[in-house]
């Protein structure tokens, strides 16, 4: 099978399961989330109430956690929900949103990664390399530098955690330590519009919940939303009719599409 | 009068009056909540500190309780502003999203409900049984089933609570326990796009702030969205298009259009 | 250099440096304001957690800090941020929604205006009389009076506090107590799209991050919105699609534009 059939089949796949993606995410960011894994065809739902997280975790395919805008109380939260996905063997995608730029979020993206085995680490550069312990300096929250350097840090991560490591970037990378794929979809617009990396990670966390190899997953997952960024730039004039064409792209991407655009290829 | 005048009239006093409506409602909706309220022509302010309940509730026309993300001390304030409404006489809507989907949800959808005197409660049917104290699977946030069963449990709660009962589906169904009418407006497009039913919920707030018939301003408001989801799913080519034209639509929905499309009945 | 030109200077200059805005903002507008700050070229960063003010504050180029959805843990947040950039010499833009219409709102505005020395106060009339300790009567969070009574309270409150006071209406007043603006752009369609005025509040923020005079940074930050909500205005049909090409106006302005349009004066 060729790999844009793969990728095509994972998303036919997220459709037509439309698994739950429980996602407890940064303000910034929930609805542009959760309008993009109802366009992608996955069913969102945000819970962070200690009370009830058992409960949420028990009926989602997938956890997704991003650190965009933490609190000492959503700490407590992600911890309880990642230790509840943990028991019940529910994939966990975790997003150390600026880790680096403060002392709390690399403390807690690195806890996260470390104590609560996530399948999924996805990043930017700097994000993943922090993680690692390298320093590569980060500026809030969106950074660039990708290099054979940060690739081998985000190979050898994978290895050490035995997880998947997706850095994100011009070229996006996706190893499991093992194998890795470089992914060469996308488009700078993806930059101008808040959450696109946050919207990633979630979506890699629709395809985990249903495919059962997370490096497939992640890699089918970065496909579409690359070859959304393109198809979106191509329809529009702006970051703001980017970002709805965005959406239109998730819901309409069919597997001609895939087929002539894909950029993916194992290193 | 034909039903189509009484949603126009409606819907210009919601225009006239630009009713202030005060949501405390889920982090994930709360931009699009406004974004609708103020495309329609109504006034939202979003406010949850207990120390400013009092006075945010005496200027407000309706207040608007909505579940999606709890954590207890939104529960807190959520209880005192509804207190602090019922106090002065002001219009409640609840939405009990996700009622069924976890213990926590289930408790204190239907303890608001029983509580705190609503008089409209929006929500789907496995919401609204769940409230009832029937059982339907829920899956998340989202669920589907519309039957005769369904109907007649919105109506027996309605009746049972001396609210307004909306449940929303392909058919929404709105009783006030005496009198019920169905609505077979709306587009599949709406389940697409998050809050949707949220915005609905808020929707029916201006209404029954202007409206005295709690049962009439539920019609007219969910007539209103129903419309808007047609005109909108028309003239766009995915869900990120369909939002911005449903925004547009609401703000451009004329007495026409109204006439043209109502399919509204009482049972 | 005409007034024009410094408008379009000091853009190039925010497009150049991308300043990095810390922002402790309302739920309901974080995603807009983020969106938007992208849109015009400069970087958003959302972070409250108190554990990260002082790292966050660090790297930033200015605060900005808006009350539209306080909440005590909110309110101690937003004072270690305001004392760590008042420490740090890193300006400060204060937005006081809605002050006026609870008592909490307006005793927290009155505090943070007096007692930690923002760089700029942007609000309605309202507000701002309200900051000044006149009254004017305030309904939720928006407001329209403007005459000579309420821009002479603009230069004085500018002049007590040693502040530029920005204070947005049909026509725009923005005075430093010496010297005064009166800006004579923007739509009315800016009012039905929430967080107009909180994004005018995050963008005078990147301006003034990199621009010396805070004066002209703010006058330069509102022309670029107000000239932005008229070029939105002519491609759109509503509100939905007005917001979507607002974003784009504010990535693809250019001198020209700035030129034909500008209504910027001295009073």
């Amino acid at each position: 099978m060729t790999l844009s059939s793969v990728v095509w089949n994972d998303l036919k796949t997220v459709r037509e399961k439309t698994p739950l993606v429980h996602n407890i995410t940064n303000y910034v960011v929930m609805n542009w989330t959760a309008n993009g894994l109802l366009a992608l065809g996955a069913a969102p739902v945000m819970a962070h109430a200690e009370e009830e997280l058992d409960d949420i975790v028990n009926i989602s395919s997938a956890l997704v956690i991003n650190i965009g805008t933490l609190s000492s109380a959503w700490i407590t939260s992600m911890r309880k929900a990642m230790a509840a996905a943990n028991n019940k063997r529910i994939p966990i995608v975790l997003d150390p949103v600026g880790a680096g730029a403060s002392a709390l979020r690399t403390q807690i993206a690195r806890e996260f990664a470390f104590e609560f085995r996530p399948n999924v680490i996805r990043g930017n550069a700097s994000e993943i390399a922090c993680i690692a312990g390298q320093s590569i300096s980060t500026r809030g929250v969106d950074s660039s530098a990708q290099s054979l350097e940060v690739i081998s840090a985000a190979e050898s991560l994978a290895q050490r955690l035995n997880t998947v490591v997706c850095m994100s970037g011009e070229t996006d990378v996706i190893s499991d330590g093992r194998k890795t794929y470089l992914l060469n979809n996308g488009h700078p617009m993806m930059t101008r519009v808040t959450g696109t990396g946050c919207l990633c990670t979630a979506v890699v966390g629709a395809f985990v919940g249903v495919v059962a190899d997370p490096l497939q997953a992640t890699s089918s997952a970065m496909a579409v939303m690359g070859i959304c960024g393109e198809l979106a730039a191509e329809q529009s004039t702006g970051p703001g009719s980017f970002a709805v064409q965005f959406l239109d792209a998730l819901a309409n991407l069919n597997e001609q599409m895939i087929q002539q655009r894909l950029k993916l290829q194992s290193r």
